[in-house]
């Protein structure tokens, strides 16, 4: 990569100029991000204008900040003018108050209003993450005349390969991909060649719905209605492709006990870092105490034989290994759409036969291995093995029904993932364990 | 929705006929999945041509296979010749060498030649995910030259919203969004239209990286080229979206200590289902027997203060949680980009304090607890006290640093997860637990 750094130490403003406004935006907003404030607004005022506005958008807030700080009221009017209205939204979210009324200061008022508008959509609903930028033509235009408005105010994004159709109320009539009017006579009408089955969605709607949507129907954009099914956005894939991340971030979070945060790991301070993480802990720490119940419940047993102590933790992990490969996969399944609650049988019996063929070959493994290199009673061995079997069997079963349950009940399916998981299984392990050391052992 | 099969029982053609083919591709297919032989191959014939073809792109290769077999020569060769060409690759790698023949004897020689090229491309390879139906335009070419080219052959993807530039070996030289046709003069060069500065990708590029580019670019669409720069693909955005899907997929199953399947799970047998996870189990299995080695040293000690083992399973499931959470968060942030190997001491800091914050609520809390619920001497309340707080900072720190260490040494990171992290942690909280026993009770 260019070495940014250096050749403005060596004051190389022309070849700066110049190597920069070859590169990809957000790899100059990359190179940005390492230098401190004086050096960031020397290169960032030798970017071509259109450039710099690309640039600004894949800043960092922080960075972001430090530029309107520093800029004239001029030039943040130009800038947030040309941005997209998402960005600029995003941008409004993230600065402090004296910030953010310096950029609405520099907006038009008709722009302020749609901004207003913008950030009154909820989080994680189609509304704050849908763009303004597209082209809507009426239906009753022809190719024409569309061609004309295209010509006269362009295409602000370039990825964007539709036309949105309304009436003469704005509502969403259909879509007219833009080669549709490329391949057709200049006086065929709009309505004549738009496709008018289409996926939409309302403002309101959840992100997460959205983004099933466009995988379930490969989509690369899709409109946005209000309740009245009035146009009123456009949904980019790329966004969804954010939208996805963060969802899974937010799964991944979930599934290892923790409350979800869509924030940076490196970004989050050290008390919200341990604040998502202590509630859930202390839940399954209290929870773990049941298990330890069981225990002194055998405290008898145990002291007249100690070595079974030593398999408690073989025992409870791989209940909990087993368990939590199970539930995974069904969270997993759940969230993609590929398997539905009413396969609840279907997943029974199927993580029932898994787990007699796991069970069997781990159950006749550990027993080699215990009989080989520890010295054991055979009866003690017995004991061991059996538990492990039932132990896997009823972990699998657990971990494979437990999320379908959590998602009848309408909770996220995502909770019932291995710490949960771990901790019902670890106190299903140590009842089978000492039940059958008492039966076997005649303690 | 529709109740396609009650109108078939009920022999209402015309009905079904005009019904379907106001559906969603998508949709038909999953209709037609309900169905059976019969039914299915009633309902596919009342389909309009166009729609046929993109209703059995999506259907599932159970159902591709019974539609073959079922149809004729001519029939086959008409579908096979519409369908993207990515589809038809895959549907030549789901069916059975019978039905193969059948397809590949129905396609024009050319056709089948490009098939057998793309058959080559490893799985994962960016050559594996892209399709062949693109514009390319010459450099040399005008607007109007293109134009006609456009109309004269039309546009298969409609989704994509770019030309790409080639010159006279077909070497890639650009990108030219087709708004630019439109905008643009009838004489001018496609050279001056065309951005020159753009990511491409080469046929056997990893699709992970591919998918790390759309995403760092916010592409819509990315041309492949080969060893020599020649354009012979693009890859679109909903191609990528099922990468990132897949890839999530492989981290949860790695994280769950599986090895990886892309196969849908209710689709899997029970004998790959139980072969993906006896392994880890059993690595696991084996290296937990460490932490039973731990308890026999001490049988002793346990045999005279036998309590202590009542809290072995607290101990254990809170670390192995504690370490869960902070393997995970640095795994996901390895997997996004948000985290480099280089942040190591970065995460180390931040996990340390994060766990002196959790340890002291955590030890604090059960301090209380068992104070007040269970009959326990002091001393001991202090040793486990003592012991978990301990647990925890260990917990945090190991989770935090083993993915990145992993990483360095170009292991998956996804390896660190809960159930690796669970069995070391147990060890170091067995041992802790111990000698803070050993020394505190003066046994």
């Amino acid at each position: 990569m260019y070495n940014l750094r250096k050749a403005l130490e060596e004051n190389k403003l022309l070849e700066i100029k110049v190597k920069l406004n070859e590169f990809n935006p957000v790899d100059i907003a990359n190179l940005l991000e390492d230098l401190d404030h004086e050096e960031t607004l020397k290169a960032f005022r030798l970017l071509n204008k259109d450039l710099a506005v690309e640039v600004f958008s894949n800043l960092s807030s922080e960075k972001q900040q430090q530029l309107i700080e520093a800029t004239s009221d001029e030039e943040i009017s130009r800038i947030v003018s040309s941005m997209f209205l998402d960005d600029t939204v995003d941008l409004i979210e993230e600065m402090p108050a004296g910030i953010v009324s310096k950029i609405l200061r520099n907006t038009s008022p008709a722009h302020r209003k749609l901004i207003n508008q913008f950030l009154k959509y909820p989080d994680d609903s189609a509304g704050s993450v849908m763009t303004v930028e597209y082209v809507a033509l009426r239906t009753d235009m022809t190719v024409k005349d569309a061609l004309a408005k295209i010509r006269k105010y362009g295409i602000k994004n370039e990825s964007v390969s539709d036309c949105f159709a309304v009436d003469k109320e704005r509502k969403l009539e259909g879509i007219v991909p833009i080669n549709q009017l490329i391949i057709n006579a200049d006086d065929t009408k709009i309505a004549d060649i738009m496709t008018d089955n289409i996926e939409k969605v309302e403002v309101d709607s959840d992100q997460e719905y959205v983004a099933h949507l466009f995988r379930k129907y490969d989509l690369s954009n899709m409109p946005v209605v209000d309740k009245e099914g009035r146009l009123v956005g456009i949904i980019t894939v790329d966004d969804i492709v954010d939208v996805i991340d963060q969802e899974n971030t937010e799964d991944f979070q979930k599934m290892a006990a923790m409350n979800p945060s869509d924030k940076e790991y490196l970004k989050e301070s050290v008390f919200a870092l341990a604040k998502h993480r202590i509630l859930w802990l202390l839940i399954l720490m209290i929870s773990a105490t049941a298990t330890g119940t069981i225990i002194r419940k055998y405290e008898t047993t145990l002291q007249s034989v100690v070595i079974l102590a030593a398999f408690i933790p073989m025992l409870m992990d791989t209940g909990g290994n087993a368990g939590s490969q199970s539930s995974t996969l069904v969270i997993r399944g759940l969230a993609l759409g590929e398997i539905k609650t009413s396969d609840i049988w279907k997943i029974l019996w199927k993580e029932f036969r898994v787990s007699l063929i796991v069970g069997i070959v781990l159950a006749g493994l550990n027993f080699l291995r215990i009989l080989c290199f520890d010295k054991v009673e055979l009866k003690i061995i017995i004991v061991i093995c059996l538990s492990l079997f039932f132990t896997v069997v009823i972990a699998k079963v657990v971990g494979g029904i437990l999320p379908i349950i959590a998602k009848k009940l309408h909770f996220d399916p995502a909770i019932m993932a291995s710490p949960l998981i771990t901790t019902i299984v670890d106190a299903c392990a140590l009842m089978i364990y000492f039940s059958t050391a008492t039966i076997l052992l005649h303690i």
